[in-house]
């Protein structure tokens, strides 16, 4: 079975020019298939400031109205994406942009109204590989930003690292699926303020430990749950840590296990 | 050989939602190989106006300086060329959004000052069939905005028409290749306010002469100039008029001879 890399930039990679580009050399050098899964960065809140649209975030999940979603579609599927693309095939790497509306690669369907509205936010529900492995297999690196569809016309907001995690597992049945999530920090710190305080390897139990202890809050929790998830459904890989992990061997990260 | 039609739209299908759902729908049931190119209507002068930039447009043409070049990446590769996307899925047309950058398919070059500098407005020097072929073969349709890249790592905005005419002659080899430029009216007309006057052949004799009388001027210079550069360069058919001439047989719209 051939590995497929699905590698997630987060938001500090892509705010830093210099830092992206740095790391689209070094994606671009990677043999095999792969698939780019970013996020937006600070550009969407940016610009929602400059028009004047009210930017509400509840538990660390930005309300998705329709002025938002316009915006969301603006930068990460726009700027953000085709930036990336140009950026890639000046270094010979193939690329192509995606949003989940693009080859019907992801349905979602509208979060359900509970405690909170949402807004066009959407929970994924499906994963049509067909359209994707094609371009794989022709050495074709679809980038995929962070915008599904619901098969009916509408848009949806949806979580980068939920793509990320629900791509590696749409597609396990045909590669080995490798998963990594590139964020500003070295993998899961014991000690936030201590750099050298990684996780380096973090199962369900210790997860469960690390919560309880208050070690793994906020914007982790949501990650460190699409890592389980993953892990959980046939994914050979997933780790957490500087994008160093996937190109230096002798780098320290976090790796998630079953 | 198969036929392969290559469909622009303008701004007046873009700029209304119920014409655009129409024409999608319509579009959709078109059987056989086919691209959509699509402008991107007022949007990105709608936007300029609420970030405060500043839209300068000299002979008909946008000056594109860099925030100017994001407002169009933002508004046609981003919000335009998605909803399209997604409407499509909707209908059940396959379809994947396209720059030029995406799959390396078009090049193009940075415009060189002459009397005028356009800014990042380039100029197309080469159109790769490979990845849209392969996408065409597994009946998936291509939908390209009107962004190009200098295979260098820079997006540059190009004109939709050119985008429609180049990407008619780079498949001419492959395909018997249509090219359709739909807009408001219903071809070239006589008389300006007259729709009924609508002139059904036009070759490059009759041109020369239009242009003289001061009948053909303004934006349809440029898009009558990739019309009859298209037909010089194998290109099969070439129409001019409101979309109803593709779905429709015995509707009046303008054919370019050669």
């Amino acid at each position: 079975m051939k590995t497929l890399k699905i590698i997630k930039i987060g938001g500090n990679i892509i705010d830093n020019k210099e830092v992206l580009n740095q790391f689209l050399v070094s994606f671009s050098k990677i043999s095999g298939p792969k698939i780019l899964v970013h996020g937006g960065g600070k550009l969407a809140t940016k610009l929602a400031h400059k028009m004047g649209v009210e930017v509400k975030i509840i538990d660390g999940r930005r309300i998705t109205d329709l002025a938002t979603l316009d915006i969301i579609t603006m930068t990460y599927a726009g700027k953000v994406n085709k930036n990336i693309v140009a950026k890639l095939q000046a270094n010979n790497c193939n690329s192509l942009g995606f949003s989940g509306a693009d080859g019907n690669s992801i349905i979602s369907e509208k979060r359900p109204i509970k405690d909170t509205d949402f807004g066009f936010v959407g929970d994924v529900i499906h994963i049509n590989t067909s359209t994707l492995e094609l371009l794989l297999d022709n050495n074709i690196t679809p980038v995929f930003c962070a915008i599904t569809h619901d098969k009916k016309g509408q848009l949806l907001n949806t979580n980068a690292d939920t793509i990320a995690s629900e791509l590696a597992i749409g597609f396990a049945e045909k590669f080995k699926t490798e998963l990594y999530y590139c964020f500003e920090k070295n993998g899961v710190l014991e000690r936030l303020e201590d750099e050298n305080s990684v996780i380096e390897n973090i199962n369900p139990k210790m997860y469960k430990n690390l919560i309880e202890q208050g070690i793994i809050a906020d914007g982790m929790l949501p990650k460190l749950n699409d890592c389980f998830h993953a892990i959980h459904h046939h994914v050979a890989k997933v780790c957490i840590g500087k994008p160093e992990m996937i190109f230096n061997t002798n780098s320290t990260y976090t790796t998630i296990q079953k």
